[in-house]
């Protein structure tokens, strides 16, 4: 069906084969072997079948191509670059160097045309789905009869790593069921890994595996064939209604002495090497970084073929700017991540009706409320909706037969549900929201890590956040989860007090264009604070702020907590008030608050006040940045019991009997050690302007 | 096949669906939907198969049996108090309450004939592959013809949950591949969960998927038919070469008013419901934890079966024991988990030859020697053993028809190779370690959760340790895994620095019985500590210890440092050395130095002491807990990059220029704070024993 000139396709493969071995050897570093595999499917899908712009790899309807196999990252490097897009030779020269736009594996944001952060295996895959899900939604959304104006396919190429890990088959399972049609796999099946042949642990049988998630299989088909190839993903474009995998049999490091062997998947060829290789692909065994002309042009030709599709497609957008204006405005600011005029009204003053309630529920509210505004606000949970109040009442699920339904049921499967709002967010369009118990954030640690390093706005709503949990006991409790997710770069989390902190969670949250955020939430009620007396909640998008004061000035004590144990530090703090000035502190999100400028932070916290008491139902580990050597910390740090909630948060220590004891005792120290302290003159006390013997 | 009589098979079901939903009552909390379905096929499986003697929990040829789907916790209870398991009925009332033995979900080690902790969906279920990977290659090494003396069954039941979980499909493959033929799955397959029918989002065909996977599927078979469910565990019984999974298909809430609703997943059904239910079951209406004597009497004949069965195996063993008695009494002392006297000598002194090495290479030579005084330590990687040095040298694989290999090809499965691990670990008769890139900890973190809460000795052996691993850049490089893990309460987490403290980490590894440990080594080589002149690397075995002071006395400046970034803190120690008393600390450890008593604690890092510079490539976060508020950290607080290792750890500071120049900065701090402190009269100094103005 196509017009073959099988030389040139010969010729094109070889040239993105010698390129993609030669980053390597220049860096010394990298996988040879997956690109030599990979190239002629790589090349018939880019050069056949995928729709994209090299001049505009923004424009929002290419198709998606996503390298789930990121250690293949210096074929996808070739092929952007002979394709035209802004990745110079010179970035080729400096693959995995300092500075340079060639990471090791592809950095989405970094290299123009690279889809997804991908590299930890399985990953790329379920973003794949996600963008195939932002497609459909998208498509059922906007288009019209005659009017397809989203409408592209979602390529994701995968290696038998990608198949063996947990999360390819969660997120199979999810895109067999949802019917996502215009989702294409390649799979690239060399049966070889680090530790040998795949036979000695994955002699799976693929096609019957896809089957039964309700996928369409294509292949084997011999992946040195790109006629077979061509055919084999016509075939899967043709199928609407289910998801399909073509399976590529290929050989890891064709062409090179060391094909089908273990040693060429993770390190440099070697010279030698590189030069029979070449030899053998009928390029010039000693020139680095050359590229045919014949080949090189052929594969330019993507720039004009993309320039013309796209042009095709604005006219189509133009004609539906005509006919649906207020949908087409709507559509591309949504595409562009831009939240409707005055979104942030739909949530209620930050400071609540100060009846207790459970902060999984505030967000419930604050949740259906925002969604209103927002109607590309999407998402679920892992099979606890009613618990996680992660549900958008009076909304379809979203599914096979309604695409445009805005719950998502991920079922038991939080690591494709991370990594699936992945995709979604690295499509656009959609803003995704998703949803666990606080725990089971650890089954889906590496998207959440993939997100804050991709800077994707994913909003994880994670409920009954500690030993408030009960009965269901340790297994259910989080207890080093919340120190666990702080841990990581641009995650924001979040952990609000209150219903009108919980509100300023989820605005900021939306805010935050860049990055992911994590809402820690409580199953059990927390006590009213009566916010008329004290600091507006409103001050908690500061992350951290002076929720009230029994004194003037300078506090003698500071405590400090974060949600479910702000009301209890408040009121061990009532209780000190007799004995000293005592300043009890919101700190809700250490990110935020380490983000303001010093001086506020300082007014929060004066760094000569060093009797402090932190007080939160986790682990006190990290704590003691706040607190420092000379403060105390009531924390958890050992594993939660099955019992009411009450009943252990007695037995645990973490509630206000706690903290005024560890207060108290503070205070009583700093009494000790002020008597013991040497007194100076009075002028110098007066000039320093404080109390000696403190600091 | 058995001598049948139905109406008694119903009364004991009947019996054990009561006492679970009036555990459920009682405790206003739980599960009752799960018990209520699954309990004909758990008593199937317990009365006609299972071979266990209540009467000794620890028998080590008993049959395991998992509940993977850990929230039908009720009905577990209620076969372990019916069956003749020192669970009283008072336990049973207390069901879910502070200090019982019955908590909301199993845990092991605390309720007798619990095998494993299960809640987190999939985890039990390869746990379950673990137990049956360890009776095989126990019988491989053990038995001979005629003496089949490691000789059992592992059973598992899960839920839909389970199966959907990624770790299931990992651990599933890998046990098709193992062709465990005496691993038996009973699948509860009730079609519904939380969020409502499985069909929204689990319609796959299960049978077909565990074909793919090698396994013999049987049923579906009807959830309450005894007869049927028992015809099909014979069959699985009979399948040697491949594992077996039996459908059932059940009703959640069977006999209740919300029977097939999702409602009765995981709340009580309430008083009125539970009569209801009672009198549908032919049992009195009212009557709380009440059991008819004859269904009673009829499951405690497992005391007496049991005792039998175990007198039987005792007689097999004796007679054993005379033809082998050396294997024998190995075989116990391995299954006691005892390691054979003078291991540790394996381990060459701690002080290592002194030369520059990659604490990986060190943890694999450490492997090597220990493996071969340790024949039962056995383990491997996800799919990276050349590079986590995890392989034991001239070792077979384990594999089907190798069941006695010592290394295991886990494939790139990081989450099933650790729950595997615990099983292998609650199991017994083997050690079980197990090896990953750091950064991929994130992908097993449930398992390493769930091996420090039940106690389980697994040694993680984690390399490429930071920005170290150089050009594979952020996505394979931790920055914040350090942290996370030691949050973990339990997991003993070290961090050696050269060699000599790469052997004692092993050391202390294999010697913690109770608890899981994580070795966190470095990809390259790590500058050699002359140990000749610093304090020995034994000393790591402390958690933390002084390597190097400059001068006598009170230091007055403390650098703090693990793993590769010590050797550079030595060396900003030398070069600071010349300006005050530096004292250098090598942390490898921080859960086994906070377990030192006070006062060693205090000799390492004197109170009094505040200047203190801590250098780690991870995280800053935590490390306040040593240098407080008045210290610095020269840590990563954002992701790595792609470039060689040494150009990162120059661009991003962690080296020895950084740790000097934060740690002059400290001592400058301190000589302005010392000038602006009011001098004290002379006198006054003295008694206190140290310069004013310290503290």
């Amino acid at each position: 069906m196509f017009s073959v000139n099988a030389k040139l396709d010969q010729l094109a493969i070889n040239a993105l084969r010698c390129l993609a071995i030669d980053l390597v050897q220049a860096a010394n570093s990298g996988h040879p072997g997956a690109p030599l595999g990979m190239a002629p499917a790589a090349y018939t899908l880019w050069d056949r079948f995928l729709r994209h712009n090299p001049r505009d790899p923004h424009w929002v309807n290419r198709d998606r191509f996503v390298l789930s196999a990121g250690h293949a990252s210096a074929l996808l490097y070739a092929l952007l670059h002979l394709t035209g897009y802004d990745l110079s030779l010179d970035e080729l020269r400096n693959f995995r160097q300092w500075g340079s736009k060639t990471p090791g594996h592809p950095e989405r944001g970094l290299t123009p045309g690279v889809e997804a952060t991908t590299g930890p295996l399985g990953q790329g895959f379920a973003n794949a789905v996600g963008m195939a899900v932002a497609e459909k939604w998208l498509a059922a959304r906007f288009n019209h009869p005659g009017h397809d104006i989203v409408d592209h396919f979602t390529y994701v190429m995968v290696s038998d790593g990608d198949l063996e890990e947990g999360v390819s088959y969660e997120a199979a399972s999810l895109a067999g069921r949802w019917g996502l049609g215009k989702l294409i796999c390649l799979y690239d099946c060399n049966g070889i890994q680090i530790e040998g042949s795949t036979h000695t642990n994955f002699p799976d049988d693929i096609g019957r595996r896809f089957q039964s998630m309700n996928w369409d299989v294509h292949g084997p088909v011999d992946g040195e064939n790109v006629a077979a190839i061509a055919d084999a993903i016509v075939a899967a474009r043709g199928v609407a209604e289910h998801p399909s995998i073509v399976i590529v049999k290929s050989s890891i490091g064709y062409g090179s002495p060391l094909a089908d062997c273990p040693a060429c998947h993770g390190a440099p060829l070697g010279a030698e090497n590189v030069a029979k290789t070449k030899e053998k692909l009928g390029q010039p065994a000693t020139a680095a970084f050359f590229t045919p002309e014949e080949a090189a042009a052929h594969l330019r030709g993507a720039v004009e073929r993309g320039a013309k599709e796209q042009a095709r497609w604005q006219t189509r957008l133009d004609y539906y700017g005509k006919v649906f204006p207020d949908m087409a405005k709507r559509l591309l600011a949504q595409l562009r991540g831009e939240l409707p005029a005055g979104w942030e009204a739909a949530l209620s003053g930050g400071d609540g009706d100060g009846k207790p309630v459970a902060t999984r529920v505030a967000s419930g509210r604050a949740l259906n409320a925002l969604a209103k505004k927002i109607d590309f606000l999407i998402g679920g949970s892992a099979d606890l909706a009613p618990s996680n109040n992660t549900e958008i009442k009076n909304e379809d699920f979203f599914a096979d037969d309604k695409p445009w339904g805005r719950n998502i049921h991920f079922g038991v499967r939080e690591h494709a549900m991370g990594a699936i709002a992945n995709g979604l967010a690295l499509h656009g369009g959609v803003v995704p929201y998703v949803g666990t118990f606080l725990t089971f954030a650890d089954y889906m640690r590496e998207p959440i890590r993939l997100a804050a390093m991709s800077g994707l706005r994913v909003i994880y709503v994670f409920t009954h956040d500690s030993i408030g949990l009960g009965e269901d006991g340790p297994t259910h409790q989080p207890i080093e989860q919340l120190l666990s997710l702080r841990a990581i770069p641009g995650l924001c989390v979040i952990r609000p007090a209150d219903a009108g902190e919980t509100a300023v969670a989820w605005r900021t949250a939306l805010a935050r264009e860049n990055g992911p955020t994590a809402l820690i939430l409580t199953r059990q009620a927390t006590p009213a604070l009566d916010r008329r007396k004290l600091a507006s909640a409103e001050q908690a998008a500061r992350g951290g702020y002076v929720l009230w004061q029994s004194g003037e000035g300078r506090p003698d004590l500071i405590l400090l907590a974060s949600g479910s144990e702000l009301a209890p530090a408040l009121a061990a703090g009532e209780r000190l008030a007799a004995e000293a000035n005592v300043r009890v502190v919101s700190l809700p999100s250490w990110d935020l608050f380490d983000a303001q400028p010093a001086d506020y932070r300082e007014s929060v916290l004066p760094e000569a006040v060093r009797a402090r008491v932190a007080v939160e139902a986790g682990r006190s580990l990290g704590w003691e940045r706040y607190v420092g050597l000379d403060g105390a910390v009531a924390g958890i740090d050992r594993f939660g019991a099955s019992a009411p909630a009450a009943r252990l948060f007695e037995e645990f220590h973490v509630g206000a009997a706690q903290a005024a004891a560890l207060g108290a005792d503070l205070l009583k120290r700093r009494a000790r050690k002020r008597a013991a302290a040497p007194r100076p003159p009075a002028q110098l006390d007066a000039a320093a302007g404080k109390p000696a013997g403190e600091g």
